[in-house]
């Protein structure tokens, strides 16, 4: 019950379904004085906004977030952002086909169970649709850690076989799949299309990173900052594993190699991803996530019905043949819900985090 | 600030470092009417204890539990559980070296940076030790299951190489690896004693799967089942890496292959790692989590002191040399936890969540 | 930070300023399957609403709620509920005259010292303008306590010094005062009507008695059911005290006197006001309030402007004259939340809680 | 379900029975570096502790605590503070008599219906006893606060008939009653002595300042520092109301009369009790209670038993006659807890708190 919230001093709590009017959130706790538009919470729900390319879902929706609450003469108030977006373009007749089946690899199955009934339009609470007020509050929080230093990017590594090697950041923003590597972009839209005309999907891997970190966000032993993350990633629809850092490559390392030496001038390697015993420790925060492929596709697969029968399933409403790609704004977003929290934590304990002064400087 | 309580409904708080004079957990919201004795929790505790093969630390610890409050007449009463066990063999001048210095990869760093102070005997309260209280709170969660018919089995996929290929539960608990494949035995032994005389560590993987699975449990949209795993999970230390079910080999699936089919008799497969959704599908619930090797190895490395000079840092205290070994108890414990508290969040619900009839039966 | 939520597994959160473009809640944690319509909601928010009489404020809201989310076909669908009221009657150019001198008794001074900013039309998000998202929030925890035997019910016992004698419910609705005592109903016309005219306010005395309670609600030590009662009570706007039962009348009573004796066939008086060491006792739960006159009156008063200078301020904006009139329907609503609260937290630890059989009757 | 936890940043978790093994608390969110030694701790608990005077339970109790964590080398580390009271004095067997019986206004009945079970013993976990902890970790919250120029007192103004006139806080501490008024005193002893020979049980009010209180404590809309005040104070065994400020006083009060105006050199008065709209005023903090007479009294009562039937009940165990006395400390200690928590929440969104100049000065 109530698990619609996420974080302790910032909170957000949303609200909406695929097919209805519209979708919400209330973002708490964030500081007054900071000055907020919609305009910086538009550039990332554009990012993650449907219908930007051929490689996403075919529905169109501006996407238009409105400010309710919580932002005074251009500044937050110190009280609750109220946001709304309104729902466009829902073709709920679409999903007539599928109303007494269960998409297999679907939460359909387990809304039913769960609940006894389920909004079987477009998924209802459990479609990925949900995820846009994610990335509007996430935009709050960018922007109040980008005042205090700290930078969020993120970007696809991998796309089902197509494994990027170099990352350079530049590109990202240039290419529908938010790839950092030029040699796999074209591989990356000729692997897309005969997906798509195979009518199937696929997995992909993100890669999320926090520059300028300050040390010391993360609370142990439970409310540690690796395990918050792995929260808020796993939690992303489609999110399958989370790593920190080196992650499962870990499981084969020795530990007088895998160990992050100290120098004065810093550490020498980051195989920690910037988390030493759940605490920040000033190098860049760095993590990885799995997202499976979307199980709506048009190959025909077999299911039970409201009635336990076996029947087939085709699922011919639009959908992302590969849901990872629009996660990377989401999985951005939720890393800054996340740092936010924190970070306020951390200052309600030590008033001076930000202007803290590491022993040795983070990694850039 | 204050993160050291996991669980919502069944809320699990603990305190204690490696060398002060006691570790203690408050277990709250516990059902009445459960049978418990210390016995139920020290077996798990044995377990975990250290010092009870050449594998492990050779500190030596009881680690026997006492119940201070919450039970009456050898039932719960359904009042706040307080545990307590007394730490006995702590020799803090072991760990006069490393006062002034910090060893890489620790959380030595990030506590001094978060707290402007640090216990540093035996790593004060980011030492493993803490996690004792963890599996006597588990230990009771795991009781409480099993009346509902939920079981919860954990054991060793890997050890630095040496992969398991089969996995053989009758095994796991006869072997000091808790090894589910009779094949690896013999080379782990040979592998952790050729790595003892090396003073070195190694990383290792663990699977968690809990059986007897009710589907329901999670909570849309944040506090889903598979993110409440992932951040228990991740919260053990060395943890670097969670996965769900296929975890990142889902990276490279097709839709068409990766997804369960479900059929009357139920799931043909369980990618999905019995969570659709956030939500338990009534299948078997599979987890793997990835740990690190040890930072606290006798080979030198380099360091800072706390003056941010370079020094050597070598560490004489005893240390696991596999700390994933031990881990087996601890993150079976974490999912105990975890389901409990989401069992009982759906029993608020929903009164009817242990008779519950799913549409098709779970994969067990 | 974040303090806009109430409730552990049924949890409101709002937001909203008195002169922003809409008010909102989510309303997180109502079960699944029960039937919700917003004339379950009008009904109360039009029992709050302003300008209904000479004796509120002539501001003009018609507080229509539209739900836009968590509801399906008619029913609940157990995910959360997006509420939303837009703002009609802003006349933000009444307060440019206070906007740099701070109203004495407002929460001009204190949001101003907080938050170094403050919404100053109308009191921004300390107006009880906010109240409205309780009421409506209230309205689906009624209907769901409805369900279950429980119905709630508030009334004005006292109006300056004009102290209700008799509690007749069926008065309750059919007079602007929300008062049970058919004598008092004429003396209150008399008395605010000479009020307006002075241009003063008054302060007022509301009872709230919840029937049809079962035993066993409230959790010891800290979340018991008085404790969050009072809570939820006085973070109503102008609340000053909360007694439950005898309340302020126990300090001078001896126990010989004041227990309420059992028998078979139930207690034999009520001044525990249904709560036994913070758990419900199956007697109707039995409240009191009081409400201060408001601070935005006519007659002059002596303050200070931003800059700390001594100044006159008169509030010339619509204002209620006596602003615990209007509280009872949120007074009611509050009572609701924190019993639909806990009502889903004893089933969590009992799924028989709506069944359960007391020992001896309640009081009704 | 897990209500033995109070606050959000400064979170403070208890457990314990009146006649089990110990007693015992978890503080977690103590900032690091503060001083804590037992004897911060025993000053308040010698001040609540049973048996010093003939007014008091003669149940002795050396109520000595000890510091299991979160202190090394005399100061608090930041991570979790374990805290423990062994109990001494238990006759368990006094108890045998009421086993099968309620004792009438007591938590015996509402205990058993409940859980369906109880610790009869001196009333397991309902037993004022439990309060040693709170007193324990109000005092590391009263350090704390201290050391930011909070202070907090408490005394008793109305003992059954005999109210207190004039508040002389130098006299608190050396009369058995805590009474601020030396007229009082000798009235209050030959009552008290009476009292006891009656075998009967008296109400009491109390009332708590903080002094020294900086602007901008508490969160609107919920969790108010006056909401979480009334939260924390009715949460105290036999409280049954609490007032902020003038409290029910404010019924009668008209808006002109009862507003606190401002001026260049502070408030004129205090009517709101330090509180505007939920948030500090910079004025001192004050709030009354009021305590029931407790239910355990030497004059047979009417009552059922297990099975219903009609039985009459005398307590015999070791009681107050009068809780309200040894209240005082508690009621200070659950302000100075709800206090702390709700300055690292302010620091949280402001660092300045602690230097926050405010436009006038408060009231001390």
């Amino acid at each position: 019950m109530s698990g619609n919230s996420i974080g302790k001093l910032f909170t957000v709590t949303t609200f909406g379904e695929s097919h209805g009017p519209a979708l919400g959130a209330i973002v708490d706790g964030c500081p007054p004085g900071i000055e907020l538009d919609t305009a910086d919470l538009q550039k990332d729900l554009d990012r993650r906004k449907p219908g930007t390319s051929r490689y996403t879902t075919q529905r169109r929706e501006a996407d238009e977030v409105k400010i309710l609450s919580g932002v005074f003469e251009g500044k937050t108030t110190g009280t609750s952002i109220g946001l709304v977006i309104e729902n466009q373009d829902q073709r709920s007749k679409d999903y007539s086909k599928i109303k007494d089946r269960f998409r297999p690899m679907h939460a359909d199955y387990s809304y039913q169970q769960k609940y006894g009934t389920r909004d079987y339009r477009g998924g209802g609470r459990s479609s990925a649709r949900e995820t846009a007020m994610r990335v509007a509050a996430g935009a709050i929080a960018k922007k109040f850690l980008a005042a205090q230093g700290i930078s969020i990017r993120g970007c696809l590594t991998q796309l089902g076989p197509i494994a990027v090697e170099n990352v350079d950041w530049s590109l990202v923003e240039s290419n529908p799949f938010f790839c950092p590597d030029a040699d796999c972009i074209p591989q990356m839209e000729e692997y897309m299309q005969k997906l798509r005309k195979d009518g199937d999907s696929i997995g992909a891997k993100l890669m999320v990173v926090a520059s300028g970190m300050p040390p010391g966000l993360g609370e142990p032993v439970f409310d540690r900052l690796d395990a918050d993350i792995a929260h808020a990633l796993m939690g992303i629809n489609a999110v399958k594993g989370v790593e920190i850092g080196a992650g499962f490559e870990a499981v084969t390392a020795r530990g007088s190699e895998h160990r992050d030496e100290l120098t004065p001038e810093g550490f020498t390697s980051n195989n920690a991803g910037g988390v030493l015993g759940g605490i920040s420790s000033g190098q860049d925060l760095v993590a990885h996530l799995a997202l499976k492929p979307t199980s709506s596709i048009l190959i025909p697969g077999k299911t039970i019905n409201m009635e336990g029968e076996p029947v087939d399933v085709i699922t011919t409403g639009r959908h992302d043949p590969c849901v990872g790609i629009r996660a990377v704004p989401i999985a951005e977003a939720m890393v800054a819900i996340v740092l936010m929290d924190h970070w306020l934590r951390h200052r309600a304990q030590n008033a001076q985090v930000s202007s803290a002064t590491p022993i040795i400087p983070g990694s850039d």
